[in-house]
């Protein structure tokens, strides 16, 4: 074979030279006729179908562009297998994390391009590691609950490895069966020993970190043919006892329930409708693995039907991944989550790709692959990007959708309700496994792509070394776990379940309403009981688009208690305070608005005192204005507040907030609404609708069974909201007297146009 | 003239049909055959040829459609005049606003389209002003020195009559002569009076005030062909003698020299380079009548050349005003200046259009209004337009330059320095009339279109009426304008002429230095001896880029006096902190940090105390990482800030800052870099040369003659910078020994290429 690689080297070399003048190389050279490999991601058949189209589909061809100029400056500057040393963010993190992203890169285009000098890089490469690895003790940095040996934890290195072994399926046929046993000897077997047998507490449990490292056992599997290694990707290490009540470095219980491998992680997170419980943050990392190894089945083992598991679930999952997005593609911050983290992110272009390829080429899946401008390299990046180029290009509608949570569906969900330009994220989920927030029944609200009621988020610097390592922050902790730093109810200063974990992932809130046929009233409604016992919470979150306004969100939080207790509802609005109708004393200098469970963090900058009216706040935010209208009782405190107290470093973004705080009620109905109602140029300098059109919101009814709110605009239209608070059956009868006038429906809820 | 109008309305009616279908209207029906109207700004063979090239060219036909959209949006709504009563931002106020504006652009429309609905439209609009004006006090709202009658303010008044002096140009000829007579008699003529000779205070000043003023009666005295209104235009009001001490409301100075008139308006505001003394925002708000003025004088008045006078100043504003804006277009913030105005605003548009017309067709301009992606609907934007469809573009170059100031270009300059992404605007002019800044040597930096270390800019948001009515903020004064809310030196926490205008606007710094001939060092140098009497100040901003990092600046600012005092000097930093080289002890609340002089609006948040090493200060903003490098002496305090404090409605923004503090000092040199080094993307989550990659900055010699300064970066490359600072001469032959070490040079500074 090396005879027929060096016979073949001049013709390449001019093969080459014709490709750089964008044609074709020459089809047909001897390693297509190799049999067995490539055949995870790319396969035969793609790599002959790829050649045959090079040069022909622009999407293609300008990812295939990029990458050969990106790999060919590292291949330029020469390999680096520095001596592994730091957290992420720093040098050998870093550089042995490009080495892996560049290598799969470099196995592609061995294959596409048919050109040796990527062969050699890989081959190099892989070379050097398997001199360095069997001499690498335990990563130095201790944080880590599962140390890797290239990184600081085994879920890195199992990163490595989901990449090498792509890469190695690539050059397979490159290299001699002599340097295959090597590099299989000194690097490939004990690589995946350490990250499974060695680190059964990373390998055997439920957890994005666990699929990485079951996938990464499973892919250099299928690449060696090792069949004892695939079943032990599959279903997990047999025969490992772990303590029930072992920990991550997270706080996350390792494994409680003794499910493992591959198929547990498809079967536990995902809900039916395919949301996966830690969120969308960690679902765009964990869907890499999930499906670039469903890919790899699907090519070696395909009487696995992975794509088939759990009703297709892998399929929904992207969809409901997109469902989960903004209107520029940003990912709804749920639980710890990254903001600006997209659809545009590399492991949504495969996601896509696979999905579109093995999932009924779906014409919606095309317009979002149009704007990630990329496809993979592969097989299924072929298949979308010829099905781009005949024009099969559907829009991606993205719905309001409600997405159920929990292994079967009934953990709650999130409910997301679009209405024009506005997109509410209303999350009654279960705890999130290690990523969760103590948030239940907290929300957020987008405006056209820009986030107006955030979520915080995580309190971490994804790989920025400066910041304790580019991992968790402490405040990630006291901060943005608490319930304080959500757009939710907090009972006596203290978070729901107490904060604890223990507590927190053995409950969810309940559905009890979702509705997103009409389009003048669409809401989702839900009940949280365990987060504080003795204490319910029912949130209903409408949004209302018809004449009395543009559309605008109407929030009712119900709360009944059996206690006394002091309640604070914040709104962490962004953007800068226009005006207010209420007066507010404001601080001299800003006082620590308490002490513990998130509220050390905050600072008070001004207050009021409610006097039963209405309070409104109207401020500006990316050049739009929004009004929030309140109802209150007389004597209910208004806070401005703004995060960033008890900071020493800097770690916080100094944000704003209101909350409203009851000071000592058993019972209570918070009502507001949220309007975006106008806009500001800085260019033309005009602002247009600067205020909002609701005159008066107020809870005209409320009594264990209904709730009713009255919505009053400045146009003098009125209407009237009511839900049964006990009843949600469909179909259901009510009739009520509210000040003397009579209300009939069938249904939960009703929304009356007056006039 | 009437019944060949109606004769002809059938025909228009089939005619605009045509149109809608995109093709061109019937040619010479009887409007072009009148003599003398339109001719201010279109003229009769500027219509006929808009209308041979209908459908023709795509800029244009898109400005056209966009705006008989709007127009008739606008006449399907009926026209509204309601009763003066409002600040900016405030219903009538608005109203008013966009009645003039509409007006002039369906007078445009009626002679492109020659449809009577548009001369209609006018036409009852302004018989409803004619009937309306005659009735009208003084505005009821008492804040400015110069109420108008329709507005506030008699500059929006003249806004107005500028405006709709193109408007009735524009129908004159569809208009009776006793109609004419109507409306010259009863709106006109005494509106113009009014804004005139009623109101000296505001027509007789250099002013951007007055240029409108001035601009106004000009207008409608070329329509009107009025030559004593003309000549009051051009000239000012004569025999009027206004107390010299007397203030506008922004505390500005009516008149103090005694020039007047739409000429004085040209010398004395702008500098032989065109740079206008009020800054870019406000030129760009002046450029609007100072070139529709020119236009028409050109048009009608053409042996006054006013293209030409004062060495073309006109044509060279507008390429000034260009290089005042950054990446994107954004004015730099110079004085009073709302952030996000741009090249953009419909005043730019005209400027750019009309100096390509009359100013020698200068490709350059056509970038510009391709990126504008909009012309003028007449006779300079068909030119424009035509331009760029016959492929006449060629990229505007925005060059490193200085630009003098003061009407002979002997008070000062701005130094705008550009560096690869780098756009650093050093400030050491004059104070710019009412609108300046206590900020001698004060400046900004710019990366690619983001501000980096900003200009705080105003405090006020414009036509925003939740906030003070739109109009400037009490902050505006006690904050936006002090000395400490910029990027320069304050003694003793006294700004720049203790904060008085009286004192201030008799001075300017002077210009030392300026050189941008070579890529690898460009300078800019200044002193400036009187904000601070005893005290000298003597700033040298320096760009480098060469091999040692990429592009950085170095800032030298040296201080002497002849008294020991407390110096400070902020770096505004827009972004969060990544990482200091110090440690800091936070506060556990701020406090605030002075009592006056826009001290009592900073919070100090935490401090250290220098210990005489360098000081980092690693940052994030638009993802991208920065470092700030200080030389330090042993006890200087480091103070991290944020603005905000006593700000009882909001109406700051809280952004960070580091005060450098030398607490008793005669004389001090400041020696800092600042680096654009790294990127971070939140979507691929890789940080790209997270720090900085400069090790060390130290003062290595100083004297009265020389200031010397050592840069080490972490590659070990070394740089000496020495700049004389006594002799600015280009050719003398200088000679310094450091350390043992000899350097020889000739010219003001060398920068030392030691390895």
């Amino acid at each position: 074979m090396r005879f027929v690689i060096k016979h073949s080297f001049k013709i390449l070399l001019v093969t080459i030279f014709i490709w750089s003048c964008k044609n074709k190389p020459e089809q047909g050279s001897e390693n297509l006729q190799q049999s067995g490999h490539p055949s995870i991601i790319l396969t035969h058949e793609g790599v002959k179908a790829i050649r045959d189209h090079l040069g022909e589909i622009p999407i293609f061809d300008t990812t295939l562009k990029a990458t050969k100029t990106q790999v060919d400056i590292e291949i330029e500057k020469g390999i680096d297998l520095p001596v592994p040393k730091d957290y992420s963010g720093g040098y050998t993190h870093e550089t042995h994390k490009k080495n892996f992203l560049i290598a799969q890169k470099a196995g592609v285009l061995y294959q596409i391009l048919d050109d040796e000098k990527y062969g050699n890089y890989v081959k190099e490469m892989l070379f050097g590691y398997a001199k360095l690895y069997p001499t690498l003790p335990k990563h130095p940095q201790p944080r880590s609950y599962a140390r890797g040996k290239i990184f600081w934890q085994c879920l890195n290195d199992s990163n490595w490895l989901v990449y090498m072994s792509q890469a190695y399926d690539c050059i397979y046929n490159f290299l001699t069966e002599d340097e295959r046993h090597t590099l299989e000897k000194d690097l490939f077997k004990p690589f995946a020993d350490y990250i499974s047998k060695e680190n059964p507490q990373f390998f055997n449990r439920v957890h994005n970190h666990s699929t990485w490292g079951n996938v990464a056992v499973g892919m250099i599997a299928l690449v060696m043919e090792d069949d004892s290694l695939l079943q032990r990707a599959l279903y997990g290490l047999k025969d490992v006892k772990l303590a029930k009540d072992m920990k991550d470095n997270d706080g996350g219980y390792i494994n409680q329930n003794g499910k493992v491998g591959f198929f547990a992680n498809l079967d536990e997170p995902f809900s039916p409708d395919g949301y996966y419980t830690e969120g969308p943050y960690y679902q765009r990392y964990a869907s890499y693995p999930f499906l670039i190894f469903a890919q790899a089945l699907q090519n070696k083992r395909p009487e696995l039907k992975v794509f088939q598991y759990k009703d297709s679930v892998l399929l929904k999952s992207v969809s409901a991944l997109i469902n989960l997005s903004d209107a520029d593609g940003d990912f709804f911050l749920l639980n710890d989550a990254q903001k600006g983290m997209s659809y545009h992110a590399r492991s949504l272009v495969s996601a896509v790709d696979i999905v579109y390829q093995f999932g009924g080429e779906n014409p919606e899946l095309l317009s979002i692959a149009e704007e990630q401008n990329m496809v993979t390299l592969d097989d299924a990046g072929l298949s979308v990007a010829l099905a781009i180029k005949n024009g099969k290009t559907k829009s991606f509608k993205k719905a309001s959708i409600e997405l159920s949570d929990g292994p079967k569906g009934d953990q709650g969900a999130v409910g997301i309700i679009r209405s024009g330009n506005l997109e509410l994220v209303y999350k009654y989920t279960a705890h999130g496994l290690s990523h969760g927030h103590y948030d239940k029944l907290s929300y957020s609200l987008f405006d056209e792509g820009n986030e107006v009621i955030q979520d915080y988020g995580l309190a971490r610097f994804v790989n920025i070394e400066q910041k304790g390592g580019g991992n968790y922050l402490k405040e990630n902790k006291t901060w943005a776990k608490q319930t304080i730093a959500h757009n939710t109810l907090v009972q006596n200063e203290t978070s729901h379940f107490k904060g604890k974990y223990d507590m927190g992932s053995k409950h969810h809130s309940e559905k009890y309403l979702f509705s997103a046929s009409k389009a003048y009233v669409q809401l989702a409604s839900a009940k949280e009981t365990n987060a504080y016992p003795g204490t319910e919470l029912h949130r209903t979150m409408v949004t209302i688009k018809d004449s009395i306004s543009p559309p605008f969100v109407l929030d009712i939080m119900r709360v009944t208690s059996e206690t006394a207790n002091q309640y604070d509802l914040p709104l962490y609005y962004l953007g800068q305070i226009m005006k207010t109708n209420f007066e507010y004393s404001k601080l001299s200098t800003p006082l620590v608005l308490g002490s513990k469970n998130g509220y050390q963090h905050l600072y008070k900058e001004a207050s009021a005192v409610a006097t039963g009216e209405n309070i409104q706040l109207n401020w500006l935010s990316n050049n739009r204005f929004y009004t929030y209208t309140a109802a209150t009782t007389s004597g209910d405190e208004v806070i401005l507040g703004r995060i960033g107290a008890n900071d020493p470093e800097y770690n916080l973004r100094n944000e704003p907030t209101l909350i409203l705080r009851k000071k000592k009620a058993k019972n209570a109905v918070y009502v507001s609404t949220i309007e975006s109602h106008g806009t500001y140029s800085p260019v033309s300098e005009f602002a247009v609708n600067a205020y909002g059109n609701i005159k008066v919101v107020e809870v005209v009814y409320n009594s264990e069974d209904y709730t009713a709110v009255k919505i009053e605009g400045k146009n003098d239209k009125e209407r009237i909201f009511i839900i049964s608070n006990q009843n949600n059956a469909q179909n259901k009868a009510h009739k009520l007297s509210i000040n003397g006038v009579s209300f009939k429906w069938n249904g939960p809820y009703i929304l009356t146009h007056a006039n």
